[in-house]
């Protein structure tokens, strides 16, 4: 097949038009056509007009419509003639929605490429001073009209028998403006609980929140899921971790990190 | 207490000095001392002097040694008096090694904050078109005359159960130039499968080998076990992933990014 133009898929990281790297600045300014999506994931201090002026380039914002709807058809068409790049939040695949671009633009004899980014998961387990390695599978909590909480619920019981961390996104629903919130994520599970009734999530079962990870001004808070339900966490985006069992490094650093209880290290391993 | 300077731990990304943060890069422009290690992650691309000219900043290499039998030691002085930037491969906190440096600082009254960079775990996973939500604990293979592969082996074991996929690391050891290589890891692993005898790493077992993830020349190869032995993926650093059960999407992902035989269309979901 005939090797057409191109689509690069960039990461702009975390928070704002500046946790893009050099790598991902230099494909954008060198693109002929820039196209962006912000539904994926919230950036709380984006500036597209910012990002426009750093890279020179006229950057057309895409929905989730034009991406999932309509094959991303507009890359596409650019990606026929040229380099397109496709600016995403955080690190581009992790979205499985790209995937799908991907493997769509690679049927059609468009070539890809990555340039990676910062992404929300591994920020906050940095952020939380929890040790990677101890991280079963993540899991994103829905909002609780769309479905209920027990994909999330098993995923952190299973991790738990295991002894391992649980990383929870939070849904989020950016063209209306919404966002789980930290409380409402807990209520969805301790309702699940209720019905579930495995003593997964009770109200002093250790969480760990997070707030604006990869922002200047991070919350990361670890307590007893109670105390988060009344917690001003601030604005979006959220995230819960729920630890398995802790080394006595990661009890420390919840100590000192995120204000857990000193109770903590007694429990540690 | 009084609160000292700070140390501001910044994310360099994958590969080489294009892959940190516009943000990472004001913050070490803007930085009283400048530290750097390169022990915990190999970046085949880096250049020191390219980092210090596009910086502006004499940047102090730290080895293993300086950071953990000395407890980081230069950092800390300099951050008693100012902001000293501690340049990390990746993301800062996923190297254990750095969150002890953090809790040190913290307990000294410095502050830390955290600016962060791509990391293999996403890069890796992107790049396959595996969904990052199916996979469970990652773990890294240690080099056989140091340890045998049993843990690594009895992760995947158990990711395998749960139809979760595992990313392995394979260890490095830069001081001495040494990289543990994917053949040489799964021979490590099948050593450990004819001692533990649970089927779990066979000759025709699927895997998913990464090689320079983050660079412009990374290879993503999937293909049964055996064929790795000979397989040339160029230099380091390396990474194998072992999947659990795929998604339909997820194959097609490895048939088209990652070579992977047609007929692994028929063994997903």
């Amino acid at each position: 097949m005939k090797q057409l133009g191109e689509i690069v898929f960039v990461g702009l990281g975390l928070n704002d038009e500046m946790g893009i790297s050099l790598q991902g600045m230099e494909e954008t300014k060198n693109a002929d056509c820039v196209f962006m999506e912000l539904y994926t994931s919230l950036m709380p201090g984006f500036s597209l007009s910012n990002l426009e002026r750093m890279s020179g380039k006229d950057v057309t914002m895409l929905s989730r419509k034009n991406i999932e709807e309509e094959n991303a058809e507009k890359i596409m068409a650019a990606a026929k003639k040229g380099k397109a790049v496709f600016l995403v939040p955080g690190d581009p695949m992790i979205a499985t929605t790209h995937i799908s671009v991907r493997l769509e633009a690679e049927k059609k004899g468009i070539g890809t490429r990555i340039v990676h980014g910062a992404s929300v998961l591994s920020a906050v387990i940095g952020l939380s001073g929890l040790h990677n390695y101890k991280f079963g599978k993540s899991v994103t909590i829905p909002f609780p009209e769309d479905t209920p909480a027990e994909t999330p619920y098993q995923t952190i019981a299973q991790n738990r028998r295991l002894g391992a961390h649980t990383l929870c996104l939070l849904d989020i629903k950016v063209e209306e403006r919404r966002y789980l919130t930290i409380p409402q994520a807990l209520e969805a599970l301790m309702d699940t609980e209720t019905r579930m009734k495995q003593a997964i999530i009770k109200t002093d079962t250790l969480a760990v929140g997070v707030a604006r990870a990869g922002s200047k001004t991070p919350i990361v808070k670890a307590d007893a899921a109670k105390r988060f339900l009344t917690y001003d966490f601030g604005g979006p985006p959220y995230t819960l971790v729920f630890p398995g069992k802790l080394h006595f490094m990661e009890a420390e650093s919840l100590i000192r990190f995120a204000g857990a209880p000193e109770k903590l290290r007694e429990e540690a391993e």
